[in-house]
C-alpha cells in the first residue's frame, strides 16, 4: 500500500516524542501497517528558518502544514484554544483527520469538534487528550465496547498524585512537596491547572462523552483541588483503612450523572489505592465485565505513543476508506448533563475539622448535622499536643452531597473552627 | 446501515453470557454501531429439539450456524481442539469473519488460522481468549501499537492467582485452598490446566506473537506450576520485600525472546504484586511509553465482554469493507521462537530447600554453586522447630536459566534434600 502523509503542529514535550517515535520506530509502525507513515511537514515556533530537506517541510507557519497539498493527516500538538482551534477546525474542514492531545480545548468545544469531523467524513482522535500513554479511549471506544458502563473513576492527574502520595510516605506537607516536585520540573511554575483539578476535570470531561455518551461542559463538574489536605488527613484515612487519592468520577444517580473531580477516601483494599507517584490509572465498571483498571504513565513523552497510534489509526481507516467505521461522534450526543447529578447521590463521608480545642464542641457540631439528617457514624481523635490547632475526624453515614453541602454551610458561623471543615466523600463501590 | 447477522456456536458459560449481553445490552450496541447486531442461529448439544423462532434458529448442528446463508459472523465457543477446529476452518473458508475464546487451539494453530483467514478476506478475532474481559488484545492490536514492547508479564490464571493469594493470606496449604475452591466453583474439578500452567502458556503463546510478531509453539515455553509452592515461601519472600505470583513472561534476551510461565518472586512496590485473587493483569513495557498495566476479571461471564467487543469490530469492518485493517496476521510471522532463549537470560533467584537438618548442609550447598560460578547473596532462616523437614532460602545473585538449571541438577544426590530445590527467579524489571 501507499505510504501515507502526516503533517505536525507543535513540537513541544509530546510533539517531540510523536516525531522521535515515528522516525525511530519506523520499522515497526510499518511491520504493523503495512505500509509506510512520512512526516511530510511540521510547525513549530522553535523552528527558526524554513526548511525542506529530505522531503519534509520545517516551518514557523501552521497553515504551511495544514494547507500542505500532500499532508493527509492533521496532528495537533501545540495546546491551548486560540490558535489550536482555527488549526483543528482548518484541516477537518479540508476533510483531513485530526490526531489531538488538546484536553482543554476538547473538553471546551469537544462535540462542536466532532460534529464538524463527521460533517466532513473526518475523523479527530484524541487519545492523547487522556491518561498519556494509556490506550483508555481506544479501550472504551472498541476494546469494551459490548459492555455497557455503570461507573467510571480515575486518577487523571500525575502531578497530584505525586503530590499526595509524597504526603502518605513523608507526612510531609503539601507547600514543601509541591516546591521540591517543581525544583524537579514534576510540576508547572503554576500549579493551579493540576493542584486545583481543573486538568483532571476536562479529562473526565472527555471520558465521560466516551463512556456514557453525553456532552459535559466541563463547569458543570463538581471541582475541589487537594491544596487544603494535611498529612494527619492520611494518617486517620489509613486508621479507617483507607487512602486519599484526587479521583475524576463519572456515576449514575437518581437525577443522573453524578460528576466530581476531588480528594476522596479510596478504601486500601482497592486496586486504584495503589497507584504511586505520577502515574495515572482508569477503573472502569461494567454491567457485564465488571470492574478493569488502566494503569500507566499519565503525562510526558509517553504520551506521544498514544498520539503516534492514534495517527496509526487514521492512516489505516484512510487506506480502507473506513473513516467513519468507529467515529468518536457517536459517543458525543446532545444530551447535556448539568450539575444536578452528584446533588442527590449518598456516600458516607470524612469529615476532618481543625479547632481550637473547648468544651462542647463536638455537640454542637453533632446539632448541625443532625438538622440536615446526617448520622455519625464514629468519632476519631488521635493524641496531639495542640490545643489550638487540634484535627480530628467525624465519620457519618451515607447522606446526600445536598445535605452535607447545606450542613457544611451551616458551620460557618463556629467561631471554634480553625478553618472550614474538609469534607471527604467515602468511595466504597471501588471495592476491596 | 443494514442489520449484521451473527451465528454462535457453543452456549455455555462464555456463549451464554455474549447472548445474554447482545440480548440485554441491544440497544447500547446500537447506539455505538449505528446498526443491529442479530443473532440469527446458534448451535449446543444442550439445545434439546431443533427450532426457529423469532428469526433466530437454535439447533445441535453446528453446520447448520456455519453454513446458513445469512449468518456473517461466526462466534466459535465450544473450545477444545478438535470440533472447535472444525468450526473455525469451515467459518474462514467461507469468507466469514471468526471470533473465538480458545485459547488452547490458538496455541497450538493459531498462525495456521491466521493464514486461513487472510487468504479469505475474513478476520480472526480473539480478544476472549486472553485475559477475560481485559480487552489487552486490541490494546496490542491498536491502542499502543505505536510503542515498540521491550517486555510483557502477566498474571494470567485467575484460579492459580486465587490459590496463591489466599495461601499467602491464610497461610495454608494448597491443596486445602484447592478443595475449597474447587467446592466454590473457582476452581475445576481436574486443575492441571490452571495449577501447572498449560492454561496460562497458551495465553502468553497469542500475547508474545501480538507484542513481538512471532509464531510461538506452546511447547517451546518454559512452564512450571504453582503444586510445589508452601505458606513458608510467602514468608521468606515477604521478608526480602517480595511476594510471589504465577507470571508468563515474554522478554528478550541475548538469544532472542526468552519466555516462561512459572511463579516467580514479584517486588511488593510493583503494581502486579497487588493483583489479587481470581483477577488477572498484564504489564507491559514499551521502549517510549514506559509502562502500563491492564487489569480486571480473568474468566466467566466477564469474558463475554470480549467476544461481543470483537463481534462488533467484525461487524464494523464488514459494514466498511475494511476486513483487513488491522489483521491479526500481521502479528504472527513465519519466524518460530525456541526454548533457547530463556536459556541465557539472567536473573537473580530465591532457592528454597527442605531438608533434614545436620552439620555441613550450607557448605555442600554453596559448593554445588561454586561450581557454575553463582554466587551466594544471602541465607534465610527462619526460627523453626522442624528439624527433619527444615525450610531455609538461599537467595543468589543474577545468573543464566542454564548455569542454575545445570546447579539444580547437581543437587541431586544430596542425601539431606527432602525434596529437590525450588528454584524461583526474582524479577526485578517489574520496578518498584
Amino acid at each position: 500500500m501507499r505510504d501515507v502523509n502526516v503533517g505536525m503542529v507543535g513540537l513541544g514535550t509530546v510533539g517531540g516524542s510523536t516525531l522521535r517515535i515515528l522516525d525511530e520506530n519506523a520499522a515497526e509502525i510499518e511491520r504493523k501497517l503495512g505500509f509506510r507513515l512520512r512526516v511530510r511537514a511540521a510547525s513549530s515556533l522553535e523552528i527558526e528558518a524554513r526548511s525542506e530537506r529530505d522531503g519534509r517541510l520545517l516551518t514557523r507557519v501552521w497553515q504551511e502544514v495544514v494547507e500542505h497539498p500532500e499532508v493527509e493527516i492533521v496532528v495537533e500538538l501545540i495546546g491551548g484554544t486560540t490558535v489550536a482551534y482555527e488549526v483543528i477546525r482548518s484541516a477537518l474542514e479540508r476533510g483531513r483527520p485530526v490526531v489531538t492531545a488538546n484536553k482543554e480545548l476538547l473538553g471546551l468545544h469537544g462535540a462542536e469538534l466532532a460534529q464538524l469531523a463527521a460533517e466532513h467524513n473526518a475523523s479527530l482522535s484524541m487519545e492523547a487528550s487522556v491518561g498519556g500513554g494509556i490506550p483508555i479511549l481506544q479501550v472504551l471506544r472498541e476494546g469494551i465496547a459490548g459492555d455497557r458502563i455503570e461507573a467510571l473513576y480515575g486518577i487523571l492527574n500525575g502531578t497530584s498524585n505525586f503530590i499526595l502520595t509524597e504526603m502518605e510516605k513523608s507526612g510531609a506537607p503539601l507547600a514543601s512537596i509541591l516546591a521540591e516536585a517543581q525544583k524537579r520540573g514534576y510540576a508547572e511554575a503554576n500549579p493551579t491547572a493540576d493542584v486545583e483539578g481543573y486538568d483532571a476535570r476536562s479529562k473526565l470531561a472527555i471520558l465521560t462523552a466516551f463512556c456514557f455518551g453525553v456532552r459535559v461542559p466541563t463547569d458543570a463538574i463538581f471541582r475541589q483541588g487537594i491544596t487544603r489536605l494535611l498529612p494527619v488527613d492520611f494518617q486517620y484515612a489509613h486508621r479507617l483503612g483507607y487512602t486519599i487519592r484526587l479521583l475524576g468520577a463519572a456515576t449514575p444517580g437518581p437525577e443522573g450523572l453524578g460528576l466530581y473531580v476531588r480528594p476522596v477516601l479510596v478504601p486500601q483494599a482497592a486496586i486504584l489505592s495503589k497507584v504511586e507517584g505520577s502515574y495515572n490509572a482508569i477503573w472502569v465498571k461494567g454491567a457485564y465485565g465488571e470492574d478493569t483498571l488502566y494503569y500507566g504513565r499519565g503525562a510526558g513523552r509517553p504520551t506521544g505513543v498514544a498520539v503516534v497510534s492514534d495517527i496509526m489509526r487514521a492512516a489505516r481507516d484512510l487506506q480502507h476508506r473506513s473513516t467513519l467505521r468507529a467515529p468518536a461522534f457517536s459517543f458525543w450526543k446532545l444530551e447535556t448533563v448539568s450539575r444536578a447529578g452528584i446533588e442527590s447521590q449518598m456516600r458516607p463521608y470524612f469529615l476532618r475539622f481543625l479547632v481550637a480545642d473547648r468544651v462542647g464542641i463536638i455537640a454542637q457540631l453533632a446539632s448541625v448535622l443532625a438538622q440536615e439528617h446526617i448520622s455519625i457514624d464514629a468519632i476519631l481523635q488521635e493524641p496531639c499536643g495542640e490545643k489550638e490547632n487540634l484535627p480530628f475526624v467525624i465519620t457519618v453515614e451515607p447522606t446526600s452531597e445536598r445535605a452535607m453541602t447545606t450542613a457544611l454551610e451551616k458551620t460557618h458561623g463556629l467561631d471554634f473552627l480553625r478553618e472550614p471543615p474538609l469534607a471527604l466523600p467515602m468511595e466504597l463501590a471501588l471495592g476491596g
